[in-house]
C-alpha cells in the first residue's frame, strides 16, 4: 500500500541536489533564463521580462504588445473590489505596505480573477467540437445551450458594472491589428454572437478576452493565473498607499460611500517611440 | 485631553463621502489617473502605467527607460532569498499560487529591500552638507566616517554575493547615457570613491543605485517602497510555480543544496523598436 | 441565461441589512453567542470559548476535555514543517510578528493539515457500508482494498517521522476514559486492524485520530479545518519569535542542520484542579 | 568598516548547527519545552500550553486563570473591526479559510492591538517615578499632564464603542480575587483616578487592563504581542466561516449596514469543575 510518505521524496539528480531553471546567481552575475539581467535592463521592458521569466523566452513583438496590454488591463479597478478592500482595511490598521499588498493578493479567490482559467477550458471545449467537424457557430450554440440548461453563468461573460467591457473590446482590436487572432478568439466571438440573441445578453468581460488571447498566443492556464496576480499588484499597492496617505487610521470603510476626485478624463499622449 | 477616539474620524467633504483619486469606475468606463484604461492599452507599457498609477502622470521617455530598468533589476534573485524560500515553503504544502505570493511579499522585511529608503535618507543627508557649502568629496568623507565610527553598515553598500553588483553598474550607465544623472547619483559616486580607499570596500549595491536614481528622478521613498514590492512579485510567482511543477509536496527545502539547470548564458536580442 | 451577476446579491431581510450571529457589540456590552464576554472570563477556558464560538454552545465536560486535547495536539511540531519554515524565513527578513504568523498560516496547504477533512469523508464512507449491513471489519477491509488498488495513501494513516504517533494514541485513550468513543473511532480502529496485517503498515496519525474524534463529538469538517489553524498559531508564533530573538537577520535556514537545546524530558505536573 | 554582510552570520555552536529550544521532535516522541506532548494532553488546558510554549514553564494556578481570561477577552469583537473586515472581504472572493485568517492577522497593525505594548511602557514610566520616591498619585498626575500637554491619547485608555469596557473591569476583578494585583495594576488604577477628574474621561480599555496584568505576572511586551494575535485568531476564523456560509460571493461589505441575529443574552453555566 502506498502511503503519504512516498510523495515526500523529490526527484533529484545523482548528486541529491534540487534544481531550478529560472535564475542563475553567481558572484557578480545574474542570469534570468540564461540572459544577463544587466543586459536585459535597457533592452527589454518590464512586461517582456515578466513573459521571459514565466515562459522561458523573449516574446515576439506581437506577443510583447498583447502581453503589455493584458498586464495593463487588470492593473486597477477602483477602490471597491473585495481584494482592494481587504488591502485598504489592512492599511487602516497602520500595517506596513507589504502586509496590505499580501492581504490584497489573498483576495484573488475563486470568484475574483479565477474566471480566466475556467474560460480557457470553456473555449477549449468549444474548439474540440470544431475539431470534430462542427462549425464555430454550431459549437458556440451547443456550449451556450449547455450552460443555459444548467443555469450556470458563462465563463468570460457578464460584469457587475459594465454592459460593454472597454478593456475586452480594446484587446480584441489589438489582436486584430497585430494579426494575432487565432481559433480561441474566433471561438469567443462565435459565443458572443450566439449570446447576443438571448434575452439576457451578458457582454464578453476582460477575463474572457484574456482567456482567448492567452489561448491564441500559447500561454497555459497557470501562466494566466500568474498574469492576473502580477498585473493587479500595482493597483493594490497604490490603493493601500492612498489609504495610508489620505485617510485617518481605524476608519470604517463603506464601499458604497465614496467619490472619485482625481483628474477629469484626458487623452493618452501619442506613442513616442 | 485628546483620546484615541479622535483619530478615527476621516477628513471628508460636506457630503460625508470618502475620496479616491486613482481610478474612476463608471459603467463601461475605467479611467486611471484620468486616462481611459483602454486607450492606455497599446499606447503605454506596463512599466509606464505603474509609474502613472503611483505618480499621477505619464513618465517622460528618460524616466520611462529608468523605471523599466529599475523594475527589471529586482525581478528575481534566484531560489534562495528568504522571501523566495517563504514562497517555496508555502508552495510545497500545496497552497494555491496567491497564498505563495502573499507569503513571499511578507518577507520583504526591514532587512530585505528596506535599504532603498534608508539609502535615500543617507544621500539626502550628504546633499544637505553640499547645500551648506561642503564639496561632494567632503560630504562623502564625513558620512563614511560617521558610519565607520558607529560601526554601522553604509546604506546602499555591500552585498552577500556580489563584490561588484552588475545591476547597479548598468543602472548608472543608463542614467549617464540618458543624461539623467543628478545630485543623488553624484553623491553616491562620491561615497563610492571614499569607500574604495578603505580596507573593506563594499560595492554600491542595487538598493543604493535605485535610491540614487529615485532621488534624481523625483520618486519619493514611499514610491521606492512600492517599486520593490511590485518588481519582485513576478520572481516570487515564477519561483512558486516552479516549486509546484518540479518538486514533490512537503519536501524539506535546503537553500544550499541546489543546482541551476536552466539555459547557459546567452545574448539578449537587440532592441526591435 | 443566468450570469455571474446574479450570484452577487446577498440574501437579506426586508431591512436590506446583512446578518451576523456570532458576537453582538453594543456600548459596554459584548455577547459571544449570547453570553456576556466578561461572564465567560473566569468561567470557561480559552479552549471552551473557541468551541462556543465555532459551534454556538458551551461544550459538555467530556467534549471540553477532548477539545482542549485536540487543540494541544497540534500546537507545535518543531522547527521544520514547511509552514514553520515559511514563518521563520519571513522572520529572518525583519518582518513583524503578525507578518510571520500570516506567512505560516498560508502554509496550511492541501498537503499539510488537510488530511483531517479527507479522513472524515473516508470514515463516513466506511460507516455508510456499516449502515448498509456490513460489519466494521468488512467495511474496513473493503476501504483498504480500494485505496491499495488505486495506489492512494490511506487518509489519516502514515507519518514522516513517527511509526507510532503518540498524540493519536493519547487521544484515543482519552476518548475511551471519558466514554466518548463512538462509531467513527470504532471505524478507524477497524481500519487500523486491517492495515496492521499489511507489509507496509502505516500507523494512525494525529489527523486520523482527530478526524475520528471530531466525527464522534459532532464537529463538522469545516470546524475541524478551523481547529487545525487555531491550534497551530501559537506554535508558529513562538517559532517566529525564537527566530527573531536567537538568530541573526537574513540567514539561510537549512531545515536539516539544527539541534534542540531546550530542557531535557520532564514530567508534566499533576492536574491541580 | 562594518558592512551589512557581517550581520548575516548566525551565532552557532562548534558544530555549525542552529538551535531551537521550543519543541524536540524524535521518532515517536514530541517534547514541548521538555514535556511530552501526549502527557500534556489531558493534564493542561490549551491556554496553559500556550503559556508554556511562550514562557517555557507551566503557569501557576493564578497565572493560568488570568492567562485564560486574557485570551478570552480578545477572542472576538464582532463583524466590523478592520482586521475582521479584511478577513471577510477575502472570504467573499471564495478564498480558502487559511487565506482569510492570514489577511485578518495582517490587520493587527500599529493602531489595532498595538496599544498593549505602548501601555506597558507607559506604566513602566510611571513605576520609575514611584521608585524615585513619588506616590502613585503624583506619578499618575505627572503622566496624565504630560500626555494632555502633548495632545497625545493616553495608552490603554479610551474606546470607540465602550464608555466602560466590561472586559477590563472583569480582568481587574479577577486579579483582585486571585490576589494577583501588583504595582502595574496599582499604577493604572491611579491613572484612572486622575483621568476621572478630567472633562473627557476615557475609560481604561482592555489593552490597558492586559498591559497592567501582563506587567504584574511577568509577561514581557513581546509575549503580550503574541497573546493578542493568538487570542483573536478564533474570532477571525469564525467570522470568515460565517461569511462563507451565510453570504453570497463577491458582495460589497458595508460595515455599518448589519444586524446581529444570534441568541439573546443568556447566563454562562456555572463552573463545573
Amino acid at each position: 500500500m502506498t502511503t503519504r510518505i512516498e510523495r515526500r521524496q523529490s526527484p533529484r539528480g545523482d548528486d541529491g541536489k534540487w534544481r531550478t531553471a529560472l535564475t542563475c546567481i553567481e558572484p557578480n552575475k545574474i542570469l534570468v533564463r540564461g540572459y544577463p539581467l544587466d543586459e536585459i535592463m535597457g533592452r527589454l521592458t518590464f512586461g517582456e521580462t515578466i513573459y521571459l521569466l514565466l515562459m522561458g523566452e523573449v516574446p515576439s513583438p506581437g506577443i510583447s504588445s498583447l502581453m503589455e496590454a493584458m498586464l495593463i488591463s487588470f492593473i486597477d479597478h477602483g477602490a471597491t473590489p473585495p481584494s482592494t478592500l481587504a488591502a485598504r482595511n489592512t492599511a487602516t490598521t497602520g500595517a506596513p505596505l507589504r502586509a496590505c499588498v499580501a492581504a490584497g493578493v489573498l483576495g484573488f479567490g475563486r470568484y475574483h480573477g479565477g474566471d480566466i482559467e475556467s474560460c480557457m477550458h470553456f473555449l477549449d471545449e468549444g474548439l474540440e467540437r470544431v475539431h470534430r467537424g462542427e462549425t464555430y457557430h454550431e459549437a458556440a450554440t451547443a456550449l451556450v445551450q449547455k450552460y443555459t440548461d444548467a443555469k450556470e453563468p458563462l465563463p468570460g461573460f457578464g460584469h457587475r458594472f459594465h454592459t460593454r467591457d472597454p478593456r475586452a473590446a480594446r484587446l480584441f482590436q489589438m489582436a486584430l491589428e497585430l494579426e494575432m487572432e487565432g481559433p480561441h478568439i474566433q471561438m469567443i466571438r462565435a459565443v458572443e454572437f450566439v449570446v447576443a440573441q438571448l434575452a439576457a445578453h451578458p457582454p464578453v468581460n476582460i477575463d474572457g478576452a484574456i482567456a482567448a488571447v492567452c489561448g491564441d498566443i500559447g500561454l497555459p492556464p497557470e501562466a494566466a493565473d500568474a498574469l492576473f496576480i502580477i498585473s493587479r499588484v500595482p493597483g493594490i499597492t497604490a490603493q493601500a498607499q492612498e489609504e495610508h496617505k489620505r485617510e485617518t487610521p481605524m476608519r470604517q470603510i463603506d464601499p458604497k460611500d465614496y467619490l472619485y476626485d482625481g483628474p477629469a478624463q484626458r487623452r493618452v499622449p501619442e506613442k513616442r517611440r
